[in-house]
């Protein structure tokens, strides 16, 4: 047994107006209630301390960086992170980098148990678009605002297994999954900012998108045996709708925790890493039954190529 | 529009003692009911023409190679040949494939609506185990009767359309979908014969098996935006139960058709293959989107490695 007791954060509307300390304030608001609940992991989602600012299209790149985080900690936040240590409690966030160097990223971070960061990840799947698209119901501009990220998908060994993160968007792509698969990865943490409608396809409506969220992180987690936390920033944020839906899926594909609400909302699981064992030494042995031989366009092509 | 009405031709079980001419005889009778209903193309399953008989351990390689056909077509099959040539409709269909230079493989072929073989898949990804197994409830041992596929996965224009195949357990990866996608699938054509309990794990039956199923193949087809038609062998066969479960799933990862029972039953769908292209030009998009500077590991590497 590895048991390691979950709390998937869920953060409801963040409005354009509202300053980080107040989100900061609702964040240590969902901590206490993990820790009274015996977390040893508390999980927030991406770009956790704002709104979704890639709805908007800005053409000052001084108004951009605003919305931008230069430090981890910083004054903003030291307050939760000082909260987690007291608590010995390990958090994972997301937030917007600005390195000093001048790149702009969507970043996560997994803290141990003592406020130390770990693990860094920056977005590798940016969706969306990059100029103004009058086409399109509302705009998704994260290919203006962030690069795609360096870092690739690492797992950290943490919380007594092997822990991997990424991104909103990443979780659609079976390749996330399956390069942390390939570290031995037994937990996957991701936060997301999901519109309510497909800003293409106004047809394409909230429980569309919440059956191809639960889809994507059900078959990742089934076809690598890990564990996948989901956790979503939800609700209306400046009259634009965000799916909730955070849930906590365990290595069969099976969803064991769901939120209700699209609020501020948190919920748990025990999570026993041990669980991942019987798949990923039988159906999903990949050293017994992957084929590498026949898989090479996957990584020398990256559109479509008819023959 | 570009429409093709798919008929699944599920079949009922194969016992050990029934003959090749017998069950060609039941797939006649699936045939001419999706000719009759209009259908452009009939899918039947994975070693169509016989029991499943990797679940036997055989020591004698006369009697495995019994199970296995040595031309396609061949006497037993030509009348179902004839008859789709006749009414003018392709068909596909698996069979254990023995080569006149003597490697073994379990095969599916796709024909044109004359009749004329056009694609041939030879099933990658082998499950089970190649010795007898005294641990398990019952054996599976595909890697013990079949060499894995050498022809990888290949697209054939077909139909109007880009057509591939798979069988059974390739549907469990994401790879198997990928690599095809990059080919630009709009069709993805597989037959299974799954026992409804793992063999490994008996508190896992019917339910989490049809669930593991219709998961990794709706998760196919969404992310790549391809319809996938999966046709079972369905039943008891001689004491062994196989899941049914056959469906069709379109490109947003919804199933559109779906058998009811475990006998021969034919379901059909019209799949308009155009409705693939809204994913593949949107979220989908590979060539805007994927990243493979990050997927290495994927060919690289077969098996786990931890950092």
């Amino acid at each position: 047994m590895r048991p390691v007791h979950i709390g998937a954060a869920q953060l409801g509307p963040i409005q354009k107006a509202e300053t980080r300390e107040e989100v900061v304030a609702r964040m240590i608001a969902l901590f206490d209630q993990a820790a009274e609940k015996g977390c040893d992991l508390v999980v927030f989602p991406e770009l956790a301390l704002t709104t979704f600012f890639p709805r908007w299209y800005m053409t000052d790149q001084a108004e951009v960086d605003t919305w931008f985080e230069t430090e981890m900690p910083n004054a903003a936040v030291q307050p939760l992170f000082d909260r987690a240590r007291e608590a010995n409690i390990a958090i994972s966030f997301g937030f917007a980098e600005l390195t000093p160097d001048g790149h702009h990223f969507n970043t996560s971070i997994l803290t141990d148990r003592t406020g130390e960061i770990v693990g860094k990840y920056r977005k590798v799947h940016l969706p969306g678009h990059d100029e103004f698209d009058p086409e399109r119901a509302f705009q998704h501009l994260e290919k203006r605002y962030f690069e795609p990220g360096d870092l690739g998908f690492q797992v950290w060994n943490a919380l007594g297994g092997v822990v991997g993160m990424c991104i909103c968007n990443d979780r659609r792509w079976p390749e996330t999954y399956r390069v942390m698969g390939l570290k031995g990865v037994e937990l996957v943490l991701l936060g997301y900012n999901t519109p309510s409608v497909n800003s293409q396809r106004s047809d394409e409506g909230p429980a569309d998108r919440l059956f191809h969220h639960r889809l994507v992180l059900q078959a990742g987690a089934y076809q690598n045996a890990t564990f996948v936390v989901a956790v979503a920033k939800a609700g209306v944020e400046d009259g634009h709708p965000l799916i909730g839906g955070s849930v906590i899926v365990d290595p069969n594909g099976h969803v064991i925790a769901e939120s209700q609400t699209e609020d501020d909302e948190l919920i748990t699981a025990v999570c026993d890493l041990d669980d991942t064992v019987f798949g990923k030494s039988t159906i999903f042995d990949f050293a017994r039954h992957r084929r590498i031989e026949h898989y090479g366009v996957i990584t020398t092509q990256t559109g479509v190529v008819r023959d």
